[in-house]
């Protein structure tokens, strides 16, 4: 099963682009306060560093990702997600696209 | 003034990915029903095809544009917004990046 909506939120309209566009994401904001983006990371490999935790949700596409202090690429696919700790980084290469939600915290 | 957020809407969390991610977009539904889209067009010059009119609202960044039948190239900016009709196309250059809602119908 993938999230294929999130319902009653408010969007930010204006994307956030990263790395000269292979990564795009639209912030969003839960009536609770809850803060998630949308996004997708088109083919490339990517670094990315984490503030707050973060949960990656695969909604479409795929990826392969490296969790900082590890050796080995891991494949995310639709419905699958891996998470991230604070303060760290992760890398991630993507062959086609990779369609995700960011959870944070 | 631009709009800044899309309040108590539906989001699809698969990305639209047009042109080789040179135009990325999320759609959105409201509670009535209506919907629109999100996005964001990168450096790039491309044509787009319409099915029912829309009217493009830039909320950050700009873009040129020309209509079908036209010959002008006319700037769009923040807050500012250009209709085109139903069944047709319109030519769009962006230099850095167009942040935009969709608005169908």
């Amino acid at each position: 099963m993938t999230t294929q909506t999130l319902d009653g939120v408010r969007i930010s309209t204006q994307a956030n682009v990263y790395f000269g566009g292979k990564c795009v994401s639209h912030s969003v904001e839960f009536a609770d306060g809850t803060k998630k983006s949308v996004g997708v990371i088109l083919a490339a490999e990517l670094t990315f560093n984490t503030g707050a935790p973060e949960i990656m949700e695969c909604v479409a596409g795929g990826c392969e990702y490296r969790l900082a202090g590890t050796d080995a690429w891991v494949a995310s696919g639709p419905g699958q997600q891996f998470s991230v700790p604070g303060n760290s980084r992760f890398d991630i290469r993507v062959a086609d696209a990779y369609h995700y939600i960011c959870h944070f915290g």
